[in-house]
């Protein structure tokens, strides 16, 4: 008998419909005599909904209240869910986050969680009952709190660490990570493994399965999670430290992001870390960084942005003219960022040469890199980027036999 | 400087203008010094489509799992009225049924108030707070709870007692309690005050206005109730014991109720009791009963109930042939009750033979007679109904002076 912790996003559960398919997965797991607790999201429109009737009240509603707004979604889902199964014969317990025992810190909107408290859960499990969980919501004193974005994945991770549970499930609308996304490279395969590292480049990379404060939380804890289909009966992709199966595959991922723009700033005489500071401030996210030094001792900074924070980066840093003083910015849209991802990079230090070989020979110029022990980025010309992707996942032999169809 | 207990309705909430609506009346109450505690039902739909949902996936859902289910109805009424109150500039705390310290017996569906714990509430008021709470909701131990019907009217007054308030106002959908229903009466006149004796034959008689629960509760802690209109800016009729302006108004209203049918059992030789046991068991509501013996010491019985039930109660009788013994059973539909109601009538003996007069002076004949205390009611054919309202509305002078317009 194991003990797995599963858990369906909106999606999974956007309609009684949906809710009733997953309860066939619950009770798939129920039935092979599993303990199983099930965390789910808010049905699909449902957040929106809410949202959109606090914004006729106020652009910045009160946000304890959000707060108290919001986790009225995963309330109904619980309900709906833990009725279904009621309704096939089974005994459950609903538990909001509060009941659940899910402590965060005294924050509205993005709280962390900072304790479980699992006697609740322990005991229904103890006495047969599956427990449905609420995800992304929690309590700090006697408020109600919600943990942010990709909170519900958080909430799955976190409960498994708690109650030692053998694995957590994230029940999703695709059928595991891939290699690529499948949309756009014909070869893309789906993988069988990731390390916790490598899922977490390509989840800030923007695969979008799993969030990566989640991630995070299953590395600290070395919880087992696996990406599955909620609707497909197919393996999933598992994520674990220690990636056996895939070890000799150098590569295992690539993952794209359009829609980038290089700030360039020449003869920059004072203020690069006032530089970051000030579009910090302002919420810019500041993704590559490169400084060069002319051989007159000048400094010239680049850095890309997402293409629709130019018009705020050129505001801030044309607004600090005390503190950053620099002689001309220059900027390039229509970029693109693509980046092999892997953790047997760290001991192959060919891999980087080799991509901006596959990159050359297609003539695919090279604005920005950057690397860490598991990735390498390039930024390249937008029209580019797909071409790329394609040559890069056919060179690393992304589409064979490692990866499993 | 007082306190006071404001509810709204589902109608009185029922959009997000409408909540706007509400946030007006509770900040008149707040902007003459007073401290506000306002307790709110879901919005308008709310309810029927959690339900709806609930009954796609069970025709007899989980009590707890409807209870877990239909909070957060309030839940989202809390947080949008209190971010308009903050929107506004006003400190406030939204609270559900267990931050609000509403303690109940551990039922679901239908749990009655145990204890208020008014700790919390207290220190908000005290520092200055608006307090929001989410009517119709409790906790027993660690698990929600729903008070049933009229169930945000009872969290109402149960905290107004608990908080010791100086009254509490029901704000609805009507302007108050009238003589009788305005839509079939063109003299009905809407009643300064009535007493909680005469409200509780009132609500039990179908005007709707106020459960009969929270008048009870109001009762038995002597809390003074106002119902009003949550739009127009009218006085609206005040609920207390002692009815001082109005105390020689013998007969305040009058009420009335279609689809009754009469069900007489004839030469019955045994199971009086049994009949009412059964009926209650097959949850067929009895209203009035007669009873009475011929000179052959044959009992004969009627009872009126609702013509909907009416074939639920002939299988009952039907089906209990061993312990009730009788010869015929007759029905007789299209019948309506007409009642007046007034605490006056104690002390005035005449007022039920002045009702026949009316009636009989009309032709109208009554078919069953039921009286109490402050109330008479009668059982007429159903399409003399509106002509006897209209008849003894007049008769008793209930369009005069001692009402308000």
């Amino acid at each position: 008998m194991g003990r797995i912790v599963q858990k369906f996003g909106g999606t999974s559960v956007g309609s009684v419909e949906r809710i009733k398919n997953a309860a066939d997965r619950v009770l798939e797991e129920v039935n092979q005599g599993n303990q199983v607790v099930v965390v789910v999201s808010a049905m699909g429109k449902t957040t929106d909904h809410l949202v959109d009737m606090a914004r006729e009240i106020s652009p910045f509603p009160n946000k304890r209240e959000m707060d108290m707004l919001l986790t009225t979604g995963e309330q109904i889902t619980i309900a709906l869910l833990s009725m279904e199964l009621n309704e096939r014969g089974f005994e459950t317990i609903s538990l909001t986050g509060w009941q659940a025992g899910v402590q965060t810190e005294s924050v509205h909107g993005n709280a962390r969680i900072t304790n479980i408290e699992t006697d609740r859960i322990e005991k229904a499990l103890a006495s047969g009952k599956i427990a449905v969980v609420a995800g992304f919501q929690g309590i700090a004193g006697a408020d109600i709190t919600t943990l942010g974005r990709g909170g519900s994945d958080t909430t799955a991770v976190a409960l498994a660490a708690a109650l030692h549970a053998d694995k957590c499930d994230i029940y999703t609308d695709v059928t595991g990570v891939y290699t690529t996304d499948p949309r756009f490279v014909e070869g893309a395969r789906k993988l069988k493994s990731v390390s916790y590292d490598e899922m977490l480049e390509l989840a800030n990379l923007g695969a979008g399965v799993l969030h990566p404060r989640a991630v995070e939380f299953a590395k600290n804890y070395q919880m087992p999670l696996e990406v599955r289909s909620s609707i497909e009966r197919v393996l999933g992709t598992i994520i674990e430290e220690e990636v056996s199966m895939e070890q000799n595959l150098i590569v295992r991922g690539i993952a794209f992001e359009e829609s980038i723009t290089r700030i360039s700033i020449f003869g920059l005489k004072k203020g690069i870390s006032s530089i970051f500071t000030a579009l910090a401030e302002s919420h810019v996210n500041v993704d590559i960084i490169i400084q060069s030094m002319t051989q007159e001792h000048e400094t010239s900074l680049s850095f890309s942005v997402k293409t629709e924070d130019v018009k705020e980066a050129l505001e801030v840093l044309n607004s600090h003219k005390e503190s950053i003083l620099f002689e001309t910015i220059e900027t390039e849209s229509n970029l693109a960022k693509v980046s092999i991802v892997g953790s047997g990079m760290v001991s192959n230090p060919g891999v980087a040469a080799e991509m901006f070989e596959v990159l050359s020979q297609r003539e695919i110029s090279i604005k920005m890199v950057s690397t860490s022990e598991i990735k390498v980025s390039t930024v390249v010309s937008q029209d580019k980027m797909l071409e790329a992707v394609n040559a890069l996942h056919e060179a690393f032999n992304l589409s064979d036999a490692f990866a499993i169809k």
